[in-house]
């Protein structure tokens, strides 16, 4: 199995256009050790041929563009088979109406997620204009579904969604009942049954999540913050991570610690905050991760399993 | 005024994500000349402190990036004074959910552009997170508004629109009546009268816009294809430019052979498809663009008038 990560940062990337934090104003001045990154999609493949989109960002377009491997192959081709949704968020599912020039696509998602995304929202006609422009495949909790290939004769990739501890996404926060389906991460495995455990978005930690997780070649964890106050410390925003679904890494609570028990070879931060400490490549956090086995995802970053 | 193209590609940009057309996979492969360009925006100044975004395609955040103008002066700020939009056209305006970091915006349009982008779009939630998140103002034909700055008095650019022969945005098409208000240019003028005429979508030129255009210091100008038939011959699209509300560069009826008459200090084509010869340095329609005064624009040019 082949992932690259395309994007790394969570929702507004880094730096973040309204944004001079630390992290943010060092980047642009140079004084920071950290590197851009762009807003979170996985591209993910099986047989180093056809190619499934883990999420779907607003900068797709550059995101593709870098990726050799996801450049057309004729007039009008795309090597990307399907787009596999793991929650609602736009930072998540924007990109979807940039891929709007007459190709069909399949797009993996929870009932919950597909309606979120299309129910009253009059750009997705966009993606509308033909019959099959948009061919929906629906992820249930627990049960495997092939992932490039709806034949799972055919398919390199199969993924078993796990329900986790989420919200909807803001443009529907209040408007619909909670429900299990609203955020899920993915068990992706190939054909000869190696694992990666994606879950870019987590608000918690579930016995099923660390089920899905122990023993894995692979993880890829939701980094969005370090501290529950990161963004209410500094007063940039009147929220606690909890209020947003994501489990911070650091503290007792932490993912860091929760997740400290399980073996799994490699494994990945994602969604990063620009107000995230862990992108400074010198920052006693970046390195408490580091020591504890954690990489901290990268745009261009490849692991082949 | 200070005026940079951050953004000259069409819809899909330069290459487009699943278009491995001759200019598209000869760009990938580096055996054509030219550059690649992002989906159209440009920033407009005339103060060079407030800016102006005229219209704010997908690819805002690495756009804004790619100019240190635009970047945030505090913990959290936007040198970005206003959103001008031309059309409801997506790859005009769906950047606008990618500045939905909490973040008050004032966006100038049509009430026709502003209703087709608000309205039935449960994602533009995300925008009206709290009171004043964004402050509309509306453009009407004829009259001069200031736009970088709501009182006159301290504005330092200030435009008049001008309706161009337009269709609805693809969202939209076969569900609004056609009315004047679906397209404009904009005659934008700094306190010392310098004048750029902007009409990067045009399906025709009319009297008004003749006007407009005649005597201005720069035009920008729709630039989407050198032909009527360039999506249709090579069998991408069965759509002629005029059915997509694009006057082709080319031809006796073409933009080029239209304007020829009006004296222009600065002409520039903008929102270029990437089916277009221009794009190529080389090429022959190139050549006859320049010799007639024209740029073709590109990401990061810069004119100052």
């Amino acid at each position: 199995m082949l992932i690259r990560i395309l994007g790394a940062a969570a929702g507004g990337g880094f730096p973040q256009w309204n944004c001079g934090c630390p992290n943010c104003g060092g980047l642009r001045r140079g004084t920071v050790r950290a590197k851009p990154r762009s807003q979170v999609t996985i591209a993910l493949s099986g047989d180093a041929d056809r190619w499934v989109l883990l999420n779907c960002g607003p900068e797709i377009r550059a995101q593709i563009e870098s990726f050799p491997a996801l450049w057309p192959r004729a007039a009008r081709h795309s090597p990307i088979a399907a787009i596999a949704l793991t929650c609602g968020d736009l930072d998540h599912t924007l990109g979807l109406l940039s891929l709007r020039e007459n190709h069909p696509l399949t797009v993996l998602a929870t009932e919950t997620v597909r309606q979120g995304f299309v129910d009253g929202n009059a750009l997705y006609r966009t993606l509308e204009r033909f019959p099959g422009q948009v061919t929906w495949r629906r992820f249930v909790a627990g049960l495997e579904t092939p992932l490039d290939d709806p034949d799972p004769a055919r398919a390199a990739l199969f993924a078993t969604p796990v329900p986790v501890p989420g919200k909807p996404p803001v443009h529907l926060e209040g408007r619909v009942p909670p429900n299990d389906e609203q955020a899920i991460g993915l068990v992706v495995r190939d054909r000869p049954g190696r694992r990666l455990a994606a879950f870019p978005g987590a608000g918690g930690i579930t016995a099923a999540m660390r089920a899905a997780i122990a023993g894995a070649d692979a993880l890829i964890f939701d980094g969005t913050f370090w501290s529950e106050d990161e963004l209410a410390r500094p007063k940039l925003m009147d929220k606690r991570a909890a209020d947003m679904a994501h489990l911070p890494i650091g503290g007792p609570d932490g993912s860091l610690a929760l997740l400290a028990d399980l073996a799994v070879t490699r494994k990945l931060f994602v969604h990063i905050n620009n107000t995230n400490p862990i992108l400074r490549e010198d920052s006693a956090e970046r390195a408490r991760v580091e020591a504890a086995g954690w990489t901290v995802a990268e745009d261009g970053m490849e692991i082949a399993l």
